[in-house]
Formats: C-alpha cells, sequence, structure tokens
C-alpha cells in the first residue's frame, strides 16, 4: 500500500474510533507531515481520499474538519465469495434485465444507461445525420477489420489521459465493450480455464465466461480498494488461473477506483504467476477525479493486459462502439473478432471520430462527469431516507451506479417483482455474482438528471423493500 | 431428384453429345411430355434450367432451340476435398482480404461488397438521417437483445417469401450475418465436434469453425446442384456429424441454387441422423428467379434449421445488421448473441424496418438482381474473352459472384501478389476451403454497375494469368 492510503487508514481509523469528533478540526498538512515522515502533498492525498469518502471536508484557510451535517450511510461489506472455481448462473435474472425494452411507464433504475439528453452530446447527432446525406455513403461500405482509423487514431489520443502510449495499429475496434471482452476472454483461454473476477462482477462479463465454458472463481472485494491482493495471491497459489478479469477504475457495480499503488501490486502478481488481465475499463472516463485514475495498461511493459472498454456509458450505447489494446493477444483477437462479427459498423465509427477530433470529447465527459457526482449525493441521500435502516450503500468515485446492500436475508429477487408491479425496475444483485450470491443488494441507476419522479422510484424500491421486511419479521 | 431435373440432365446430356446440334429445334414441350410421362410444367421446368444454364435459348412462339451465339465456358468441377474432418486453415490468407480497407486506387474484386449505388436505396439514406435528427434520440438507447420488435415483424414479413411462417418471437437480430453464423455454431457444437459444410464454401463461415475449435468434414459439391447427398450420406454414417452448415441458395461462392427436391431430401438426411443445419441464405433474395427459392428452413417441421441470413448483400454491409431464427436453439442463441455483442445497434434496426415497411425493400432487390443478372452474363463473356484457355466459370443463379477455375496447378495466390502491383485485387481460392485447397480458384466480383475500368481489371487477371502459365511453361 502506498503511504497515502496507510495515512488515510488510520486518520479513518481514528476519526471512527470517535477521537475526532464530528465539527472538530484536524491536525494540519504540515503536522501530519512532521508527524508521519511523509510529503505534503502525501499528506493532502490522504485528505483528499477521506475528503472523497465523505469522512472530512475542508474550509477555505482553516484546514480539515470532521464532517457532521450529512450522515453518510455505512458501506456495504467487503464481499465474501466462495474460494473455489464454480460455473457460472444466473443467466434467467440477466435475461430478464437485457430482454427489457426502453419503456415510458417503466422506471428502469436497473440498466446501464447513460444520460443522453447532454446538449454536449448534439454534435454527435449531427455528424451521423451529416453522413447519411454524404453523397459517397462511407457508412455503408465494410471497414477493415481493426476498425476505421481514424477512429482508432482519435482512441490513441484519448487513451493518453490514462497513461497509455498506444498507437493505432494497437487498437481494434469493437461492437462494443461486450465483444471486446468476449474476442479478449476467447484470445487467452480454451474452455474449461478459470478466470479470477472480482465479485461483485459486471453480470455481462460472468455470462462471457459461462457462455464460453470457463469457470469464475471469485475474489474477495472491498468496496473502496477494491479486489483483495492478499486473497487473489492465495488463490494464483492454489489454481491454475489463466486470466484476471478486472473493473478496477469506476468499477460497476461498486464505483470504487483501486489506488494505483494497488493496480502496480497487481500487475506485479500477474506477472510473477505469468497470468493475462482482462482489464474492463468501461467507465474510467467518468471518475470524479481529474485527472482520470491511469489504466493498469499504462503501467504494463510485457504485454499482458487487454484494456477493454467503449463509448456506450461516455456517448450512446445504441451506437455499439467499442476497443480493446489487446497487447501481446493482438493476432488472436483479431480472428475472434472477425468471426464473431466480421467488421464493425462504419457510420457510428466515423461519427464518433469527428467528434473527438472536433474536441467535443472532453468537454461532454466533463460535464457529464460532475453531473452523475452531483446525482450520487443526492441518490445517496435518498436510500438514507427512504430505505430501511441498517441498509449499506456504496461510495462511487465515478460512473453512475449504486449499490445498495440491505439485511442479509433480504431477497431483492422479490423486492423487483413487487416493484415490477408499481413500474420500477432494478438490478438485482445475484447477476454480479458467478453463484448467486448478493441476493439482499440491489443495483440503481442514477445517470439521469434528478426530478421528483426518480426520487418517487427511489421512494418505492425503499418502502417496499421495508414493506416486505416487516412480512417477514410478521412470518418469523 | 425431381423428374424435372431428371429431364433438364438428360437433355443436357443428349446435346453435349451432340445428338442436338447448335441453332437445332428442340423437341416441343408436348413431345416431351407425352415422352417422358410428366406433366408440361415440369418440362417447362427443366426447359428453364437448361435455359439458365445457357445451354438453350427459347424463341417466340417456335420453342426451344440449341443455343449456338455465345459459347459458354465449361462449368468447374464437382470438387473432391479429402474426406476426413480437418482443422482449419487459410486465416491469414482471409486476414489479407478482410484487413483491405475500400480505396480508390485498388479495384476491389475480391470483396463482398453489393453495389449501394442504386437510386431505390436512397431511402433507407433518408431514414437513418432522420432518425438522427430526432428529438427522441432512439438510435442512441441500448435495444433489447432479441432486436427491435418493429423489424422482427418486418423480417417475418419478407421470409414469407422463401415459404416460412415465423413471427417475431421466432427472431433474433444480430450484427451482420456473421454474428449469426458464429451465434448458432456455439448454440449447437462444442469444440472438437465435426460439422460437414459445402465445398468450396464461404471463408467466415469456415474460420468461424476454426476460431470455436471445431473441425470441418468438406463434402463434394456439385456447382450446379450443391453438396452431394449421396457423399454426405456416407459422411454422416462414418463420422459423429454435429451440424451440417451449407448455403444452399445462391451460393457462395459458386453461385448455384439448390433444387427445391435436393432441399428436402437434405432435410431428412438430418432429420434421419438427427443433425442440426445452419442455412446461411445471406444471398438467397438475390436469386435472379422470381419467386425466391425456397429456404430449407420452410421444410423444417422440427426446429433443426437455424436461417441465418443478413441484409449485407441486399441492402448495404456497413449497417451490419443481420438476423437468425434459430429454430429449438433460440435460448441459447440468445446467450451466445448477449456474450458476443450485447444488443445490436439501434438506429440501424430502425431505419431497415422503417424501409421495408414503406415497401421500398422490394422493388430495389427486384433491381439489384436484374443489374446482377445482367453484370454475369457480361462477366462471364469477359472471363472467356480474356482469360486462359480451359478457364472454368460458375454460372451464378444469384448473387454477384463469379467462381474462375484455372488450369489445375496454378497459383491465385502468387497471381494475387502479382495483380496488387496493378491495383487489382481478387478472393484467392484457397481461403474458400478447410485445407487449403482450390489454389488454382478465384473469385471476382461483379456487383458494380459494369464499366471499361471494371473490364480492364478483369482483362488484367485473364492476362496476368496468362503471363504467369507462360511463365511455368517456360521454366519446365
Ligand atoms: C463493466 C462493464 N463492462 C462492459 C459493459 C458493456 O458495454 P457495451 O454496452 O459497450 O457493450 C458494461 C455495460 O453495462 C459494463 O458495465
Ligand atoms: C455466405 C455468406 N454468409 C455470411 C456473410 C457475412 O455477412 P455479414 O456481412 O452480414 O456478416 C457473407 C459475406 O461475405 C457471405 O458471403
Amino acid at each position: 500500500m502506498t503511504l497515502y492510503l496507510n495515512l488515510a487508514e488510520l486518520l479513518g481509523a481514528r476519526i471512527e474510533q470517535g477521537l475526532y469528533r464530528p465539527g472538530q478540526r484536524l491536525p494540519s498538512v504540515r503536522a501530519l507531515s512532521v508527524e508521519h515522515g511523509v510529503s505534503l502533498s502525501t499528506v493532502q492525498q490522504a485528505y483528499r481520499m477521506l475528503e472523497d469518502s465523505g469522512m472530512v471536508s475542508p474550509r477555505p484557510k482553516s484546514g480539515y474538519f470532521v464532517s457532521e451535517g450529512r450522515h453518510l450511510p455505512a458501506l456495504p461489506a467487503v464481499s465474501r465469495p466462495a474460494q473455489r472455481p464454480v460455473d457460472i448462473s444466473q443467466w434467467e435474472q440477466v435475461l430478464e434485465l437485457v430482454r427489457s425494452t426502453p419503456r415510458q411507464d417503466v422506471m428502469q433504475l436497473g440498466r446501464g444507461m447513460p444520460d443522453i439528453n447532454s446538449p454536449t452530446l448534439k454534435p454527435l447527432l449531427r455528424s451521423l445525420a451529416q453522413l447519411s446525406r454524404r453523397q459517397d455513403m462511407p457508412g455503408l461500405y465494410y471497414d477493415n477489420i481493426h476498425g476505421n482509423l481514424a477512429l482508432r487514431e482519435q482512441i490513441a489520443r484519448l487513451t493518453l489521459d490514462s497513461g497509455c502510449r498506444l498507437s493505432p495499429a494497437d487498437l481494434v475496434v469493437t461492437t462494443g465493450c461486450h465483444e471486446a471482452l468476449s474476442c479478449s476472454i476467447r484470445a487467452v483461454c480454451e474452455p474449461g480455464d478459470i478466470v479470477a473476477v472480482d465479485s461483485p462482477s459486471f453480470h455481462g462479463a460472468m455470462q462471457t465466461l459461462k457462455g464460453l465454458g470457463m469457470k469464475a472463481l471469485e475474489i474477495p472485494t472491498d468496496p473502496v480498494t477494491g479486489i483483495s491482493l492478499e486473497a487473489l495471491e492465495l488463490a494464483l497459489e492454489q489454481w491454475p488461473i489463466k486470466l484476471i478479469q478486472i473493473t478496477p477504475s469506476c468499477n460497476n457495480p461498486l464505483g470504487y477506483i483501486m489506488p494505483e499503488a494497488r493496480k502496480k501490486a497487481l500487475l506485479s502478481l500477474a506477472q510473477r504467476y505469468d497470468v493475462a488481465i482482462l482489464e474492463d475499463d468501461v467507465y474510467g472516463d467518468l471518475a470524479y477525479t481529474y485527472p482520470r485514475p491511469r489504466t493498469l495498461k499504462s503501467f504494463d511493459d510485457d504485454g499482458r493486459v487487454l484494456l477493454c472498454s467503449s463509448f456506450s456509458k461516455t456517448l450512446a450505447p445504441g451506437l455499439r462502439i467499442g476497443w480493446v489494446a489487446p497487447g501481446r493477444y493482438l493476432e488472436r483477437v483479431l480472428h475472434m473478432k472477425y468471426i464473431s462479427t466480421g467488421s464493425t459498423a462504419s457510420q457510428p465509427q466515423l461519427a464518433i471520430a469527428d467528434f473527438i477530433k472536433a474536441g467535443h470529447y472532453q468537454p461532454h465527459v466533463r460535464r457529464m462527469r460532475s453531473q452523475y457526482q452531483r446525482s450520487r449525493d443526492l441518490m445517496s441521500d435518498w436510500v438514507t431516507r427512504y430505505f430501511p435502516p441498517g441498509t449499506r450503500v456504496s461510495r462511487p468515485q465515478g460512473g453512475f451506479m449504486l449499490w445498495v446492500e440491505l439485511p442479509e436475508h433480504f431477497d431483492t429477487l422479490r423486492l423487483n417483482r413487487a416493484l415490477l408491479e408499481q413500474g420500477v425496475q432494478i438490478a438485482v444483485g445475484s447477476i454480479f455474482s458467478a453463484s448467486g450470491k448478493f441476493r439482499h443488494c440491489l443495483r440503481m441507476n442514477f445517470a439521469a438528471l434528478p426530478t421528483p419522479s426518480i426520487e418517487a422510484a427511489v421512494r418505492k424500491v425503499g418502502e417496499t423493500a421495508l414493506r416486505l421486511l416487516d412480512q417477514d419479521d410478521a412470518c418469523a
């Protein structure tokens, strides 16, 4: 662990133990720097981390204070999955979720939709319309199998922000991040192989493992710092793991950003045990901090990281444009891409390339991430207000998903059924586990600009959960 | 074999044996009907088949005559592939082909592009542009995993023409026919399984088998009637075949339409040996005859046929919209579709649904198939004129691909390299075989409206082939 993490942990523990009380002034940056023999910027980083987690707040010119006003709900527990490879289940629950069509009459809190109503997205639509009107109809041809060159140039430029130095030739454009994931997994693994995953983990990636005949080994994961390296190392000792599949930046569903030092440590582990890493960075550009976190890929010097992403969360999912930087697996990934869908749709590739080249990407993403950060706070407040006492809530550092943990024996499948009658849909927790754990958890989307009807929907979720809990108590 | 096929074969043999000479009048429909004890329409069907193959021509009011004018080149030989399952090779050659981007300076005769310049396609572009301008931005959302309902309704309606009765619920929209093929194969087979294929066969489908770890068993195939049922039955006796993968209507690359009776016989065989059939119908709507040929699927009463198609050849490939009617494999195909790319791009689905619904599809396809038929004749003539004597040429009954067979020891890889320097690209024959056969064959695209520069390109192919043959002779 790096110094600032150590320090943040220490201060956090002191606050929780009541050594410093709500509203009390904390030691100055300078004092802590002397006390712990670390640099000023290390202390500042530690304070910023505590600030992000809501424990402290800065006051201009007078330093840091223990937060008092808003009471932050407790974080979800560190996950404790079964420590052996399992066959993946839960397809029926996932199907129920992805089978749903956008509908006016249902508030779909369960899906992975970003907000697509920002005016900063307009140039993209204009570009799509213009392409459809061009005489030479570039959108109608098969493009080459690597993907459109202009788009790959722009993607290479964007990844500089996460510390990567990629050239267009290192990239393969795909039909969404989904295809990047499935081509990557197939490029590295054979059916029957074991893949280590963070837990909870994106259902799409897990269903991919299932469909390709692999086994998932779920690793305990901390809701703030991510996959447990200790548990992962034990697992690497014990099992012939081929691939580590992980979403370290703005994790779905937990929202954490794995600290940089842990990212580096994860990469060393992978090198030591000679396994590949599939890094899903689909929410990475939506980190609330600036500059955005570095990718594992940016530290990778021997091509073992396959970095997968898409424009589904930053721009719009209906375009289905993603990409992968497969490192040493490039040739295999290309073959898998060819057999999966042939070349990728031309028009959305060209439109996105135009959009980025004209400088529209950064302002759009900047706007979205501050919108999402504000909505996160509001959504957390609503959960605190309307959900049963004892509910735990994630504190996302990016993206637009909230993970909610209800009392241990609660059944969110039942909750979801009761909610559908009321026109509200959530994502049940069990689909984020290979073996159907997290039945007492759920995921909600806070991408849309907050409205009274969204608040009302969240309230319905909370109140229905309360009602079901009361029923259970009455029966017990 | 059905009666008309029998009769056509008999008459064809008599003509070839010289019993009837060029320009001579053939027996009347009535006379043959009496002689062979078949109906008038059976005789007419036989004559039409001979007409299609260029052997006879009708003269108004005076019956059928043996063709004289144009000398039709001989058809390619029946293929004789190795009669055992093989691992598929040739990825490097395929990659070279699909890696190429549309270029002004290269005449790409090798690719599978339809002509997209017809005015009948304009409403599709208009619809795409309109969708991009709509305030509610329907193109930006994730659609549901089955595909857009409006599109599935239209596809169900279109398939009536091939004798199918499908409902929207029977269909899954995919990212091109590629994805329909790969999801279907994975839904039926496990790695290591044996798949019987027609030979030559579409390289994409074969590379999919390779990528998924299956073995291909290539079955001898007739350039007029398609896969040999006799050889297929022997293979089914001998090997544990899981799936028959086949393009029976407007085959790529040979262009034949398997006669209806043989389609039925193929289905019975599949039932008898309890194997599934993957029917690739991507060119089926481009048959030169009207009504279009029936699909195997239209005779399938126990859900064993997975019918795969797309709008890539009828409309435009850059849209990447295909579909599959997976019969009893629906649930498995859905899972494979989900893990392959998630939901399919929304905007092109909506645009195509609009286009079909507004009645633009049939006129467009009608126009394209008569254009393609005329271009076929012209392209065949050019090959006869410019290619080495002894060259054999397919006689496509639909689509826009010509298969050319050069003398047995000719190497089209060498030819292709020599041609690239001259700005012409062809598809080398070896990619249409699992084991690299057909090295002396090539495929050329005749979709574009004929121009002097296309003729010049075909001439370059022929003359370069002649030059290489002469060099070989000089060396021998
Ligand atoms: C972590 C993660 N990876 C990948 C995806 C899939 O992205 P796409 O829609 O680009 O296929 C999602 C979307 O839900 C996701 O949450
Ligand atoms: C027989 C056949 N099937 C499938 C395909 C792939 O079609 P799509 O571009 O829709 O993926 C092709 C295209 O070349 C083809 O020739």
